[in-house]
Formats: structure tokens, C-alpha cells, sequence
């Protein structure tokens, strides 16, 4: 497969994968089903733990909140404070677990010092678990079983796919391995066929190993991690990052003025994989609200 | 981290990474905690469960069991007939986890047609998943958190640190993506801090792509499958491959002739990783017996 991609290249020869009009799409479907349900009588309700006062995370929750509401999806924020223990948002979680009236469940970052996402995300009942932190749906996707994906790695897939980007056969790297980002994308391309490689903070020489690929995914969050050293002329470059600059901006981990014009196609921060990563969030809670109860 | 293979170098410049030893060794282990445990009163349990009347399925039977009993452990086989259906499978996977008297389970495979590992697995209870093959014992292990890994796949990375070759930082190459081997390899590999490339058939041109690996592991099944072409002259290649040869004989994936005297280190078939993955799931069993019971 060397489809190339469909896009119609910007004047710089670099097509902008946009995430917008996805996103739109995607919401569009979400509000459908959210009405359908809420019309049969089940109104699909997404309720996201907080546990911390960074300003960034209220920022981002206030966006799923608004997000949720203009699809018809309840939000409900459980605000614990920045002071609380692992066992109170545990307990918290497996509340929501438990509520037949909640449809999906997120635990927002950060976590105070003594938590951590891989130890609490059990407490989320799989089937809610719409951002796919619960160590078994991160198996399950590993496994090639039905499983929420975590909603950003999701997002990165989404886009390849809306822009056309061929993934059988072909090269990519992932740079960054976290659990919600790197890892499960790195499965999800490699489940997709892509032979695939991962590189992290003690990779020798990055730009080595990430220039052979014809599909590139950056998810470190680090200001021009990436640039034109980096990049092959046939790549496309999906920018995960998502860094605040000093005017209030955000910035991806790619150095898009250095690599555009050199790379076949690149997401843009912001626009690119974030609103789909919301999108699909919501597109997750109202799958798990269409679903049949659990017995 | 750039410490050479400290194995003495065989005539050929190829060290043979032998496995007999480290099996030894870990074999010793298990029988001491073995007959810790017995004089504790907590006899040391694996069942077998079998669903198929493959011959070689059988031998590797035979050759768990025996291995059992010489380390003291008691292996239970529990055949079901290769005519069995899914959910009689199930329902011996979960009697047998709910079995106080049990420690470790294992699924034998091949299974009849329509039962598959991954969908199984999920009735082995994960303190008990010895080989490590529900989706949680996966997820938890790509997700950093304590569980046994397949034992094949920690068979690999035991055998990398028996002989010490260093990973962190370190280009690696996995060529296979089984569930039982390939991934959970990965993954391990990426815990340790070395950059990970998985290839597998769909991969383009696979030379180009292992060539650059200083620790390679095959596990794929075909015989000859890595030559001379594929490997560069520092690499450590760790073959998982088991084919059975018409003269009764198992050879590797890799052509030991071609690659000898051409890469660091290699590790023969047989008695590379096979004796220290038997040894492995053996260790898992009394790991499992020595854990003070859930309440």
C-alpha cells in the first residue's frame, strides 16, 4: 500500500491534517445518539474526577464540560481538592462504577504525590472507562479485544484515518511512551499493520531512528523536539504535544515552521489531534450509554 | 551504556548465550521455595489445561510436568479432549481459580476453532496467570505495574541479564507480535530503556529494519527466517523460535550457521530460551503459593 496521502498540499507542498472538521463530524454523530437515548429515556452522563487545583486541568475539564453539554451529554465533575488521599479517589471511582445512571468515567491528571493514574484506573469499571486508563483495557487493546483506547490515542488514529494516511506495511515511530499516549498508539499502529518503532527520552540518536518513518507520531511534550533533521520528505507528522507558551498560546512538540515544506503532511497545534481527542471522548460515553446493561 | 556481551567469545567471535545454566540455577531456586513451602503445609500447585490432541502440544505437557515434579511442585493436567467448547474451557479455568489449593494455571494451546487464548484468558485469575496471558497481566505490564509476564517473554529478558547485555539506551528489534511473545517482549524491552522497533510480516523490508538492532529477538516459527543479511556484527540475537525438523530435531528462526561468527552473542535452539521458560513458569508457580491468599 503507497496510497499517498488525499489531502490537497498546502502551498508549501506540506498538507495541513487538520482535526477540526473530524471533531465536527464526530460530534455531530454524538449529539444524533445522545438524543436518541435521552429521548428513550437514558441520558448519557460523563463524569470526570478531579483531585488536583492546576489551573491547565480545570482548563481542559471546563472544555470536556462544555463540550459535553453542547452534545447533550451530562457532565458531572467530582471535585476531591488537591488534598486528598488514593483511597478517596478510589473510592470515588468505584462509586461511579457502580452507577447505573453514569455512562463514563475519566480521572483527570494531575494526582496528588501518593496516587498514581496505573494504580487508581482499576477502580474504573471497564466498560465506563471511556479514556482507557484501566490497565485491563490497555491489555485488551494490546490483546486485539474490544476495549476503549485510551481518547488521544484514539484521536491520532481517527485523523490518520480521516486524512487517508496508509498504515499497513509501512514505517512509523512513535516518539514518547506513556500509557495514555505512546504505548496504546504504538499498539494501535501495530495493529493496523505498521511495523513500528518507539523511542523515549533514552533513545541514542532520535533523529536516526525517527527519519526512516513515513509516519510520525510525537507525544513527549517538549517545545521543537522535532524538526527538520528529523523528518523524511514522505512523512506525515502527527503532533500530540500540546505545550503552553508565555502568551498564553499552545505549541506542539514539532517544529512546524522547521518541517513544513519538507514533510508530506503535519497535524497543526492547536486544531490538530486535541478537538478530536474530545470529540471522541464523548463518542466513547455515549457508545457506553447505547450499550445493553451489564446483567 | 555501551558494556560489551561479557560472555567469553566462542572460537567463531559468537557467543553462545546458553540457557542451560541459568535454568539450573533458577530450577534450584524454585525447588528450595518449593520445599520451604511444603514444610510450610501450602504444596505447590500448576494445572494444565489441555483442549487439543497435538502431539508436540503434548510433549511440551509431558516436559512441564516432569520438570514440576523434579522441583517438587505438583502438576495437575487437566484434559479436556480436543472436542470441547469454549465455555467448558471457561468453566475449568474458573473452577480451577477458584481453587484455594491452586497457584498457577496455564492454557495450553492449540485450542479447538472456536475458543481463542485472548478471549479465555480472562477466566484465569491474574494472581494465578503464571504464563501471563490475561489481557490484564498484558495491560498491567505495559503499564509498568507488577504481573507475570509471559513466560516465554520473561524467559528472553532473563536470559539478556544472565548474560548481561545491556539494554537501556540500547536499539532493539522484536520480530514476531504475538500476544505471548512478541508484545509482552516489547514492552519489557521498553521498560528497560531500550528503543523497541517491532516487525512482523506485514513489515517491508525487514533487513533494513533489524540490521540496525544491537539486541534482536525472533519468534515468528519459520525456519531460516534471519540471515546473514539481517544482522549487524555487535548484535545479540535471542532466537524463540521452536520448528520441529523432519528428523525429529527443533531448529530456531534464525540460520545459526549464517549469522555465527557474523553477531555478538546468539542463543541456541534448543536449549536457549526454551529450558528457562519452563524454569520461568515453574518460578511463577511458587511465587504464586508463596503469596499470602487474598482475603
Amino acid at each position: 500500500m503507497t496510497t499517498p496521502v488525499t489531502l490537497s498540499p498546502a502551498p508549501t507542498g506540506t498538507a495541513v491534517l487538520s482535526g477540526i472538521e473530524l471533531a465536527r463530524t464526530i460530534r455531530g454523530r454524538v449529539a444524533r445518539t445522545a438524543a436518541e437515548l435521552t429521548a428513550a429515556g437514558t441520558l448519557p452522563r460523563l463524569a470526570v474526577v478531579v483531585a488536583n487545583d492546576d489551573e491547565s486541568s480545570a482548563w481542559y475539564v471546563r472544555s470536556i464540560a462544555k463540550a459535553a453539554a453542547a452534545t447533550g451529554i451530562h457532565c458531572e465533575v467530582v471535585d476531591l481538592g488537591p488534598d486528598v488521599g488514593p483511597e478517596r479517589i478510589r473510592a470515588a471511582l468505584r462509586t461511579l462504577s457502580d452507577d447505573v445512571a453514569v455512562h463514563g468515567i475519566m480521572l483527570q491528571t494531575p494526582l496528588p504525590p501518593d496516587a498514581s493514574v496505573e494504580d487508581l484506573a482499576a477502580a474504573i469499571a471497564p466498560e465506563k472507562d471511556v479514556d482507557g486508563v484501566n490497565p485491563l483495557s490497555l491489555g485488551r487493546l494490546a490483546a486485539g479485544l474490544p476495549a476503549f483506547a485510551p481518547a488521544t490515542a484514539a484521536a491520532v488514529m481517527a485523523l490518520l484515518d480521516h486524512h487517508e494516511v496508509p498504515l499497513a506495511g509501512r514505517n512509523a515511530a512513535v516518539v514518547g511512551r506513556s500509557n495514555v499516549v505512546g504505548k496504546p498508539v504504538a499498539q494501535l499502529l501495530l495493529q493496523r499493520d505498521a511495523t513500528v518503532t518507539v523511542c523515549h527520552r533514552h533513545t541514542k540518536d532520535l533523529a536516526e531512528l525517527t527519519r526512516p518513518a513515513e509516519v510520525l507520531v510525537v507525544a513527549v511534550g517538549r517545545i521543537g523536539l522535532i524538526t527538520a533533521e528529523h523528518v523524511a520528505p514522505d512523512a506525515v507528522v502527527v503532533d500530540v504535544g500540546t505545550n503552553p507558551t508565555p502568551d498564553g498560546g499552545l505549541v506542539g512538540d514539532v517544529d512546524a515552521a522547521a518541517v513544513t515544506g519538507r514533510v508530506a503532511g503535519l497535524t497543526p497545534v492547536p486544531g490538530g489531534v486535541g478537538p478530536v481527542t474530545t470529540a471522541l471522548l464523548l463518542q466513547h460515553t455515549v457508545r457506553s450509554a447505547a450499550r445493553p446493561a451489564a446483567t
